[in-house]
């Protein structure tokens, strides 16, 4: 079972946006058995969007199509598909209904024309109602092809295919089962690892399949497979991904979750009562930012300081002035300092704190660029490791919140 | 000039990865005059990639494929290159030097076979050196088309493109000028928008595009156009820009630049001699992160606070309790009080706060799910807006810093 996905609109090829609906589109698709064989993204212009619906018919099952469907004249998807199956648009009473509603809700203007556009579809297509906004979702088949359209919006997208899209498709095509396990390591790059485990890489099934995911300082690593039965394909899979791990015991630091690692750092805080803080200087509330993203924090977390100016490390945070014009504020006194303080300020068991040059330049400081001080504060001491992440900024810390939170899964873990 | 974007990788296909390369590689393409005609993104298998090589060389004049240069088993790009080009892999002296010299610099075990690999390249292909890691780009030509190849990893990928990459294509093709720009608005839906507009975008020269980007509360309105000359381009676009802003006055923000809403504050900030903090409760340090994306911004910002548990908005922002326990934490009272606390803890001129219920749920608040106050408190004094984000949590917390960020920007171009 293949899918392709097409996201159409100007603003993804001039880069003015990052196209995320893809990335959530082909993990849902994978949950459900389906392998996603291509994305492509097109122009909001008709003859490219036909060759592309062409194209993708022959290559694959199920065509997802998002984007273009605004009620505005640069959005021609709807007219295309007509054009491409050789129906007409008509009006959807209930469409129509929902769109009345939504604009009454929303504006204090007469309902407008092109707002009326919205309520129409093709004769042939089963609408898919889209609770969130006013284009509607649509199911069209051609031949042995099924193309869905959906609004670029991803909120609207999301919920469409959550409620709409996958139960559809579960129901009509008989997928198979598709596993991914993702082992995290760090700390060896790519060659190291694979000196250590190619022997064992030879040997693997060929129904398995193992990527290497380098990133940041870390590299993960995948083994992938499908089939009919989803006991075997698991068994399979995770026969193979012990010997990995034992092989890689010394650098792997744990699997890849749906929640990643800022999900166990907070069951381990909840599971052992303990409460956390943060004091991000370098790092400018990008780790903070990671763990309010999640729900339910509230029965850990207890907040953060962004001490950016060094005086407020000192008037707000607390730390020795003293200290800072011994060692400068780039140190490994500092970052325990700031961790100390921050336990005391917010009445925690453990505080994590960062203070580095992200760059681009290193102004007056002592040390290098990229250079990072990561300290953790908790009731057996506190202790602090020296990095450099070397440049651009974004890259610097991207790394160090990475690296952040990898201490403070291990710190929590020991305790 | 057309230009391909082909990603490889099975990571983007199934939702591992989002793919921001695309997005940049196209931003910086369209910067010179090429205009990305498609994206697309595939498997690492040799079949598929020959068949997309082959279909994008008869759509485009330039081929950019990123990802599958590791030294690993799984990456066979440079292989299948060689295959598709009829040339053979050959080993290049400059760049088997810079990986011994990466290895020695990175790792304690000897050069391995795997590592060594990384040095060969197509025989026919020119090198283009990679100082940020151990795969070379490489570019290649066949009959008319360019192809080039790249590392994924972004930050490898960006500096490639941008010493490399973009001077060659400067230099290699004659191309036309593009230019975007783009018109910020809130408050009002596409549909309205339509109602004040109509007339005249049915007048738009046909070599100017309009396009609406709806995202998150804000409509987007980019004018394109392109062509020999500069100066023409750019007189005629921003001509029409001048009456679209007249028509949308009441709702228009400003434009959108290079440096976006963030860069325009910093700016401001700096011109004024005026300080910054915030207090961030439902956001999490979203805002904080964005400004502190910016390098130089030491100059104006002194930092944040997360006071995410409600004792830490008394015991480390100083609320007094009292105050919240008569209006709760997520009110207008609260909001403004966080506000002012934080310009007296930072010693700042201007202070943002936001409190709010980002959810999923509502815990034991009294108002509705994706309420959030923003307060902003300046010389002039305090002031705070209510809103509803509705949900789900990471719409909330989006939509809540991008309305934060305009009011700052309001507030600091009006004193």
């Amino acid at each position: 079972m293949l899918a392709e996905i097409i996201t159409i609109g100007d603003e993804i090829l001039i880069g003015q946006i990052v196209d995320t609906n893809s990335a959530f589109i082909s993990k849902e698709l994978n949950k459900i058995g389906v392998q996603v064989y291509q994305l492509t993204s097109i122009q909001d212009d008709e003859a490219h969007i036909l060759q592309a619906l062409n194209d993708a018919e022959k290559r694959v099952d199920i065509v997802i199509v998002t984007g273009g469907l605004g009620p505005t004249k640069d959005d021609i998807t709807k007219q295309t598909f007509c054009k491409y199956l050789e129906d007409t648009l008509v009006e959807d009473k209930a469409v129509l209904t929902h769109v009345k509603a939504l604009y009454k809700k929303f504006t204090n203007h007469p309902l407008l024309p092109e707002s009326l556009n919205q309520a129409l579809v093709p004769s042939r297509a089963t609408v898919l109602k889209n609770n969130f906004g006013s284009a509607p979702g649509m199911w069209m088949e051609k031949n042995e092809t099924v193309f869905i359209s959906l609004p670029g919006v991803p909120y609207e997208m999301k919920r469409l295919i959550e409620s709409e899209v996958l139960p559809r498709i579960v129901d009509k095509f008989d997928c198979p089962f598709i596993y991914h396990r993702t082992l995290l390591t760090y700390g060896m790059g790519e060659s190291e690892i694979v000196r250590i485990i190619h022997k064992w890489e030879d040997k693997l099934p060929k129904s398995i399949k193992l990527a290497y995911l380098p990133s940041l300082g870390r590299v993960r690593l995948r083994l992938s497979s499908k089939g009919k039965v989803k006991e075997n394909v698991v068994r399979a899979v995770d026969k193979e991904m012990k010997v990995l791990h034992g092989l890689l015991n010394e650098i792997a630091i744990g699997y890849e979750e749906e929640t990643a690692i800022v999900g166990r750092i907070a069951k381990l805080f909840i599971q052992k009562e303990k409460t956390l803080s943060l004091t991000e200087s370098c790092t400018g509330g990008a780790i903070t930012e990671q763990i309010t993203s999640l729900a339910g924090i509230s029965a850990f977390f207890r907040g953060s300081t962004v001490p950016y100016a060094t005086d407020t490390k000192i008037d707000v945070l607390g730390v020795d002035e003293q200290l800072i014009n011994e060692h400068t504020v780039v140190s490994k006194e500092v970052a325990e300092a700031m961790a100390v303080q921050s336990n005391k300020l917010f009445n925690t068991d453990y505080a994590l704190s960062t203070t580095g040059i992200a760059g681009p330049t290193k102004g007056d400081a002592v040390d290098e660029l990229g250079t990072v001080f990561i300290a953790i504060a908790s009731p057996s001491g506190v202790f602090s490791e020296k990095f450099n992440f070397g440049e651009p900024r974004e890259r610097v810390v991207a790394k160090a919140t990475n690296k952040a939170l990898e201490l403070l899964l291990k710190e929590i873990l020991k305790n």
